[in-house]
């Protein structure tokens, strides 16, 4: 956002004179509201036509929205606005005006209403107390993720099927790449190409706007099963089959800036600067450094923005960086690996690879379904996020991790009760309660607590809860009562627990129990136990 | 170090000048050179007379190193210079000349000789390999670290008792602080103070020349041992005692320039900015940022610089920072843990404060001897390094924590046994060989192996070594030849394996024996294996 105080009066002259000839058009809050017109078709006008709009309301004083618009063939030039901030009962009232360098696109101007959202539209998802994420309407946003790296580039039978299995998981976001994917097990060519041409002979400086239709649908699809679309910009599995790694500084800010225009306005999209960054031999950590900045200047919604790694993990510090989004394979193992990274970036921690539920050879690609669960909620312990991915063998060469297809493996039902448990859970999120002690108990102190015992297997659990630092959360106190039940996070089992634990102080660092009361236990591993606050 | 081309012949015609009136003196390679003249003494020396120095060479063509000077008292001003730069056969000759705001300290000049160190005279330490320590000579400086917070407010003999028990130990490093503490088992008052006044009434404009001529004799003392000084500037101990930890920062940025003044030629002081910088409850990020690059502009010799942590690490990436100087109280509780910060700061990790060994009741002061040696050792098989403290509980409240005095506890003979481990391992440091993997192997790829087995008792071990990640090091391969010796890391021993293992492909990630062979182990805690290349 820009203020752009001087041009008010001329603005508000412009915008009143064109009131009276056109009809307001409507949109709900956090959808997308296009501007298309008609302009020049000769020449190159993905480089030769400069496009783009001031949006503004009659709510935010003197604050414009600058959106860059976008050329989409055939004579189009569009502009795509998702209106945001809140309504107070009455709909809103915005404007806009272009600006080009064509004078046909130049000093148009409109006017449409910004209604309430449907009620399955909780709008973009953003970053909220500092280690987790809400939606724009406050909704929390407990991230479960997969990873189909190029389920887009699929015959439309297939893209349709993961669809239909995206519909039936518990995932909320899936991680996907713009270009196409030369890989064990990724063989085939796509339909179409984001550029004009064909491999070996692309035109990197004219963009293919059906490609982009395409793609675009598949991210409202996702948008309407509630699934936030990861987009990841670059990747480095090209192995010359296309030469989209390999593009100029001039041709990846091009790029970029195409894809922003074209897909920053719908509200479900996330943006992964790379997939493995790091294997990306092209190009140096300025060049990150220069095309993180410029999708996180160019994008007037402020999309979350990532980059993820292969070995070398990014400086997660960078400011235009929303989140860490860290491929590791062994972080999410142990609980107290699991949080490091929270102290060391202060950003949500999203651990979008941490090896894959399979059985191909690789180490990466064949965990148990057990061991992706159990790290799933060791990231979840930690007050941090996981994602998922499958990759076992097929004949037809098509795996999930890349592909899309069905899922055949065992840990997504035991994600969904992940997700379930984590739903229930604080709004704020949760967050290691005693970090540094090796209690693997997290939750918002004094109020709930989820324990994890991981591959323990003990019989019984002494109720104990730590006292949290100073400054991070209300202290247990003598006299409080907690329930609690026992969920077996394999087989999908809630236990209540009889009876209510009433705390009486321990030691310096713990309440437990008045009675000494402790809770049985199967004696199995991969339980945990949900302790709530009786309200009194 | 500034370029001033256009002052060369000025100076340099200066300089001859003089030299036919002065005699040439000299100073061993990274000895101190001084430089006293006598200034005024009227109003207030500290704040009233600038004074500083040029230093040049005639090898590095026209560099000057720009030194700060300060007051010392009774009319002195000084300014110190430590020689850097190689020494090939000759003596290098060194000039200089004043600047100062009083007649009678500026355009001073004089030369003198640098000659070759001494045999224990290394130079000072800096950071090697990203992730290590090297002295200025190339030895390498493996960092094991002790604390004795204010051991230089202590009673003189109790000084004197903590130097020897420092010579007899075998830490390389001991942390400790300018300013007093005040804190339980820390409430006596220091005989000097570095400001002039008493408690309540300090002239925070006026320093105490005699309490910092005290305390660098201090720091030759523990030159003289080979010990680092790192010295905390800041501190959070003082609950109102003497107010050093709620000064303008006016008054810091003064107090840190007089410190970096005095100290910084001192080839084994090392910066720490604060202990626990985020308990420091009247200083903001922003201050932190602030006075930590003042320190890193200030300092002409460019002194290893860190910060500590509380419960909130700082941003240990910031250009300034030399490395990472951690307080965590479980990193090193586990192999994979240790590695991490690795990764997300790519500068030398030293877990400055894991826990002390001791019986206090606080949690962060009694752990055990056994523990604190594995902490050790899971730091140094993480490719990082450890910090070492003793809090047992004593009648004369004399914890070598915090005032030094005598060693009582178990682990110094073990960190002794570990430090001829790390010495005799390669000189560019040890790295973990397959993270992420959950192997606890650390060494230099295809040349010298660590292995350590922590608090697992196997009985025996299969000989195989993992293929480090492309471009980390040179693979296994078929025909390798190895030795290994079984280490028992507890009871410090070093017993030989028999015979030599002959490498064979074992699978993608592994080369194993040839003959498949283990090596036995005795089934206890704590051990070790190492493993070396037979040089053909």
């Amino acid at each position: 956002m820009k203020q752009y105080k001087g041009l008010m009066a001329v603005l508000l002259f412009v915008l009143t004179t064109a009131i009276a000839t056109r009809a307001a058009d409507s949109v709900e809050l956090w959808g997308m509201y296009e501007v298309t017109l008609k302009g020049p078709t000769n020449g190159n006008p993905f480089l030769d036509v400069r496009f783009s709009a001031k949006f503004m309301n009659d709510h935010i004083d003197s604050t414009f929205i600058e959106v860059p618009g976008f050329y989409d063939g055939d004579g189009n030039y569009r502009v795509r606005f998702m209106p945001d901030g809140l309504i107070a009962g009455a709909p809103v009232k915005w404007s806009y005006i272009t600006s080009s360098s064509a004078p046909e696109l130049n000093s148009q101007t409109g006017e449409f209403m910004v209604t309430k959202p449907a009620a399955n539209n909780h709008g973009p998802v953003h970053v909220t107390n500092t280690f987790h994420f809400a939606y724009a309407d406050g909704t929390p946003y407990k991230q479960l993720g997969t990873t189909c790296y190029v389920w887009t580039h699929q015959p439309k039978e297939l893209q349709e099927q993961t669809l239909k299995t995206l519909a039936a998981s518990p995932f909320n976001k899936i991680r996907f790449c713009v270009f196409p994917k030369r890989y064990t097990w990724n063989t085939n060519e796509p339909a179409m190409y984001p550029f004009e041409g064909w491999p070996k002979n692309f035109d990197l400086a004219r963009f293919n706007p059906k490609f982009f239709q395409h793609f675009e649908q598949r991210i409202l699809d996702l948008q309407k099963l509630g699934i936030e679309a990861d987009i990841i910009l670059l990747h480095p599995y090209d192995k010359g089959a296309w030469g989209f790694d390999a593009m100029t500084a001039q041709e990846d800010d091009r790029y970029l800036k195409y894809v922003v225009a074209r897909l920053a306005a719908f509200r479900n999209v996330w943006w992964s600067l790379a997939n493995e960054y790091d294997f990306m031999k092209f190009k140096s950590e300025d060049d990150w450094e220069r095309i993180g900045q410029l999708v996180a200047r160019t994008d007037p919604f402020h999309r979350l923005l990532g980059i993820h790694n292969g070995t070398q993990i990014f400086n997660q510090t960078r400011p235009w960086i929303t989140h860490a989004s860290i491929q590791n394979g062994a972080a999410v193992a142990e609980f107290g690996r699991a949080e490091l990274y929270r102290d060391a970036f202060r950003k949500p921690i999203v651990y979008d690879e941490v090896k894959y539920e399979g059985d191909i050879e690789s180490r990466w690609g064949h965990i148990s379904a057990e061991e992706l669960v159990f790290r799933f909620w060791n990231a979840a312990i930690a007050g941090t996020y996981c994602g998922h991915g499958e990759t076992y063998k097929s004949d037809d060469q098509i795996l999930w991790w890349s592909k899309g297809g069905a899922l055949k493996g065992q840990s997504p039902a035991r994600l969904a009760f992940l997700r379930k448990v984590l739903e229930d859970s604080p709004a704020d999120g949760i967050d290691p309660v005693d970090k540094w002690q090796d209690t693997p108990i997290a939750g918002k102190p004094a109020d709930y607590y989820l324990v994890y015992l991981g591959k323990e297997t003990p019989t019984s659990w002494e109720f104990k809860l730590p006292k949290p630092p100073q400054g991070k959360g209300q202290p247990p106190a003598d006299g409080m009562k907690f329930t609690a039940e026992v969920l077996d996070t394999w087989n999908m089992t809630v236990m209540p627990v009889n009876g209510v634990f009433t705390l009486k102080k321990k030691d310096n660092y713990y309440h437990a129990d008045k009675d000494g009361r402790s809770i049985t236990l199967p004696g199995k591993p991969y339980m945990a136990i949900r302790i709530k606050r009786v309200q009194e």
